[in-house]
């Protein structure tokens, strides 16, 4: 049987579960052989990355990074079921593994943001789980609003960081000194500015885990040579005129993070690492 | 009883299916409530938008249109099934929409490439699908190699197009000029360049739909001011050791896309819409 029939008799039949990730799949997945993958573009030990998931996350936040990693890492999409989840933006996907089965000793743990990181953030499972890898890995990081769960998490208490344009100073509630940057890095911190800084902040940290040519080769793979046809991805480019537009339509998740974020913060040394 | 509690309700029960979508959801589906999803960002008239997705889809390349497009318009993520479907990255996620229940009016049909495609340029089923809703569509679109599945159902026979630059020739088989820009408009056709091309490409369609205002706000929403930590998004810019790796990597799927769409080409007036 060669693996093109395997992936046929696997899309027919009953899947007793998605390898290596220690949950059930659902009966009727599909789970793809490799063949249907992204061929692996390192072939040498291959960093270990948990990435939180969760309902309500902004899916962009953690798929540019993915898209930037998974060719030389090991990804996984956690959160505490298998149950399949819907982003922002009405995507619906499934986690890759539990909570409990991800590994202890990570290579980096990122978290994306999104609506529904109010109800994450005053999560104490989920707190307690990004306390204790992040306490542990070698790289903690971020993409977006996610440096808010970070902070609540008390993993930012101390450190650099950036966030989405909107949200930028609801860091410093959490101890972080916020940066306008696309990417800031302080010591093992590395968090990513709004949405599509995932892409920049996904290269920057797998040239640090691995090297510049692997970070390049991800790049040209991806072909990631912007040309936005519009100069407006700040408030500053954009104008005031967009940039109240884009405040009225985020209204009503900020109008929430901030009073979140407050809450949050009081609670965060019950997480915090101890130094 | 408020949106919230009844999102916990759907959350712990059985859900009769994702409304809208005319398909049953997974018992285990977590539906949520729009309290977890991105506000609306344009309330006149949201186009209808239908992207073809795929078992080894490239995630990204349909991502990046999604992000843009999703909070101004109607985006239905449609396959055959409902079935659970895994990316090249190995991201697992759900179709919103049959092929049979995807509306036959459509402001756009999309579709991004990746290496389940040789399966999908061989599939009548679903190329008589793109061929229908390309025939009525306003807008033609893709994004990566995904332009190679819009010329095996006969759309792109006459017309400019673009594709990843490591499939950029193969256009020619199915009578479109290949033209090297991250993004290229041909009177209703719009085809985008590899992977994260997807992000312009989507900017400007919606620009095209809505208004240049509605593209900008998206844009900003997701601070889309990129900032690539390396300057290697095109072969010319990487260089010749770094394209070469990446030729070597992705070698095992080109050495089969020549001569899928060679054969697909050969079949491509089945499926061409009568002008």
């Amino acid at each position: 049987m060669n693996r093109r029939d395997f992936g046929g008799l696997v899309a027919g039949t009953a899947v007793a579960g998605i390898a290596g990730t220690g949950i059930a799949a659902d009966e009727k997945a599909v789970v793809q052989v490799s063949e249907d993958q992204l061929p692996v573009m390192h072939t040498g030990r291959r960093p270990e990355i948990a990435m939180l998931i969760y309902p309500g996350l902004t899916i962009m936040d953690m798929l540019g990074p993915h898209t930037a990693l998974a060719p030389a890492c090991n990804v996984h999409l956690v959160w505490k079921n298998s149950r399949l989840l819907k982003s922002d933006t009405g995507v619906v996907l499934q986690p890759s593994m539990s909570l409990a089965d991800c590994p202890k000793e990570l290579d980096a743990i990122f978290v994306g943001g999104g609506p529904g990181q109010l109800e994450v953030m005053k999560d104490a499972e989920v707190l307690r789980f990004m306390a204790d890898r992040g306490s542990r890995a070698k790289w903690v990081t971020s993409v977006c609003t996610g440096s808010l769960i970070l902070g609540a998490a008390g993993l930012l208490k101390g450190y650099k960081a950036t966030s989405h344009w909107a949200a930028h100073e609801a860091l410093a509630m959490f101890g972080a000194t916020p940066v306008a940057a696309r990417v800031v890095t302080d010591r093992n911190r590395v968090t990513g500015g709004g949405v599509t800084a995932g892409i920049d902040f996904g290269l920057t940290l797998l040239a640090s885990m691995l090297s510049e040519d692997i970070a390049k080769l991800s790049q040209l793979g991806m072909e990631y040579d912007p040309a936005p046809p519009f100069d407006a991805g700040s408030p500053k480019k954009a104008g005031e005129k967009i940039t109240k537009m884009a405040l009225d339509w985020m209204a009503p998740v900020m109008a929430k993070m901030v009073p979140a974020c407050a809450a949050a913060a009081a609670e965060m040394n019950r997480y915090a690492p101890k130094p």
